[in-house]
């Protein structure tokens, strides 16, 4: 069965006004109202949602808030959790339910309000998204990223630099996207210059804290809601130990590249058919680990890719032309399925500024934690 | 296809000196060293866990967290999240993933860990199992099911004494459940003295501050594993209002009903027919409404059946021969997990004490806040 995506709604991320009601509505609703040939929301027999703490959301049955607003009573919902990557493992089970033929058509609706909460406090929040033995001993996100990107720089000589111009990159191509948080060029001199967080990773490097929210339409009869469908070619999810310090190798991101082989194995292509990827750079470093793990490089060579421009917006296989987690922003719930809605528009090319040239086929990593579960989609025309 | 429960692992419910990882690995480990033919964890495709507030579980992934006790790396985990229904989601996912064939076995794991958190902060943590429009004005849970229970006294004649005596027998219950929080018999005085929480709710017709855990393996081909599976005959899940002001009859759980309906259309079955059932008496006066919503009753006749022992451990048909959420506990996400495992062991013989005579069909209604999703399920040998 060919299942495709037929519609989506976006909202600017960013320090948002509207609570979470207002933005799963505005999301649920304007899903609905951008397909194109039309859809009776009586025909959406599921509405998946994708958000992360319950301290951000102040809600236990997100799935019964989306359904609210979607106007079918006899849709189900619920929500999906697994940390950052939930937007992706929310897919993953609509796309299942789709695909077994017991659901016509699927919501899937991600969201995240971060803002309200002060920036300390959103820290030991996120903290929940790594293992408990790290929790306990107090190893943040930041921490434990900043462990795995100083090892990958003594191991295999990626600098400073390197990993700055993820950064700079990825605030480049948000120039380019009207949705995203930052709309401001960095330099490498503004990364290294910007406060140190865990060494090597400087405020710079990280994510921001964001609200936003983003939903999508998934169809087991994709044409007959649009002409230019984007299908999912392939979808994989796999896991890693929970803790970076369990790792035999913490500068590899295994479960990303177990997902990415499943990926390219079950849709026939070599990562060097990928003509464009939304990536998971929480961290900018990661972003050169991925280059690894997506196998877009050799071990250890991803940071080759980006001193060479080779993942720019003007290069060979660009990397998160929406400006990453990075600019674009990451609220938490909502990330996941604001990269497959990049994708899609890339596909469809209906990317304005940042239109790729009619690209074909693109890949969205998106990993929870330090990388414990992943999930690799491939999209394509 | 035939999908049976072929193996459960079910921690003690009250007061535990364990924590989650703890937890979690006792019922995963055990819930696979109880199948009776023996099973590979390799065997075992996915695992869906079921928790409630992050401020519980302190976890992002607890999909990643119940993976790693499963020996399986090539198996996939994320958490369901629908308030109180969590864990009936939770198998509902799992079960359509079952039987779209691309799974041949799934685990549900439910926990929660509520009594590391200061009692009045747990309300505090709960009314998010509500509308949003309710938590912002301070409608805490058991102030939206009190004035459910007070609309149905004024409505229908029901008394306090009627729901003083759903408490009564559900800790009656409750003393042959070896696994249940509360081994103590109550009166109707005991119940009418406590303290007043949300008129005419008292303190002993709430549900207790609980920890607990517990698993079952889901199969596509149960008697590959046991000779006595017990079958999903149906289940199905509704949604109502979120908010109980926003419903047209505040006294009907009509979510419940709904779901019940279809349960019982898909498997062929009448009310009647029905020879117990575990239902979701969070607050003591819910499991008469539910009667009524149920079919056991006519509509608002619910209470007859307490004052006639209908539904006692020696009725004609038995709720709650557990404890119920009343008396067994309710650590929420677990608790859905916990009326499957009951519901299993009475159909097959194994329920001690509080086995019921050779019992053929089980209900089980589980909801979610003040009943905004609600999932019923049907159980046989």
């Amino acid at each position: 069965m060919a299942i495709g995506i037929v519609s989506y709604s976006h909202t600017n991320f960013g320090v948002l006004k509207e609570d979470i009601p207002e933005l799963v509505k505005g999301v649920v609703e304007g899903a609905i109202s951008k397909v194109d040939k039309g859809i009776d929301p009586k025909e959406i027999d599921l509405i998946v949602t994708s958000c992360v703490d319950n301290q951000f959301s102040n809600q236990h049955q997100t799935g019964t808030l989306a359904w609210r607003y979607l106007k079918n009573p006899d849709a189900k919902g619920f929500k999906v959790e697994a940390a950052c990557a939930s937007g992706s493992l929310a897919l993953f089970v609509a796309k299942e339910m789709v695909r077994a033929g017991f659901i016509k058509n699927a919501m899937i609706v991600g969201f995240e309000k971060m803002s309200n909460i002060p920036t300390d406090k959103v820290t030991s929040i996120l903290i929940r998204g790594g293992s408990p033995e790290e929790r306990m001993i107090g190893i943040t996100q930041p921490a434990a990223y900043g462990f795995m990107a100083k090892l990958y720089m003594e191991k295999y000589g990626a600098t400073e630099d390197d990993y700055a111009l993820v950064a700079v990159k990825n605030h480049d191509n948000a120039m380019r996207n009207p949705w995203a948080q930052f709309h401001k060029k960095i330099t490498i001199e503004d990364v290294k210059g910007s406060k140190m967080i865990a060494s090597p990773i400087r405020l710079l490097h990280c994510s921001p804290i964001t609200d936003g929210a983003a939903a999508i339409i998934l169809s087991g009869e994709p044409k007959r809601y649009t002409d230019t469908p984007v299908y999912i070619k392939s979808m994989a999810v796999a896991h890693d130990t929970l803790g970076v310090f369990e790792r035999a190798d913490p500068t590899f991101l295994s479960a990303s590249k177990k997902a990415a082989d499943e990926a390219y194995m079950k849709a026939g292509l070599k990562p060097s058919q990928i003509q464009f990827a939304e990536v998971h750079d929480a961290f900018a470093p990661a972003e050169i680990q991925l280059y690894d793990a997506l196998g877009f490089s050799g071990k250890g060579e991803g940071y080759r890719l980006i001193r060479d421009n080779a993942t720019a917006f003007s290069g060979s296989r660009p990397v998160n032309v929406s400006g990453g987690l990075k600019a674009k922003g990451h609220p938490i719930g909502a990330t996941g399925v604001g990269m497959m809605i990049e994708t899609f528009l890339q596909l469809r090319g209906e990317a304005g500024e940042r239109q790729l040239p009619s690209p074909e086929i693109g890949l969205i990593e998106n990993h929870g934690g330090t990388g414990a579960v992943a999930a690799v989609t491939i999209l394509g025309r």
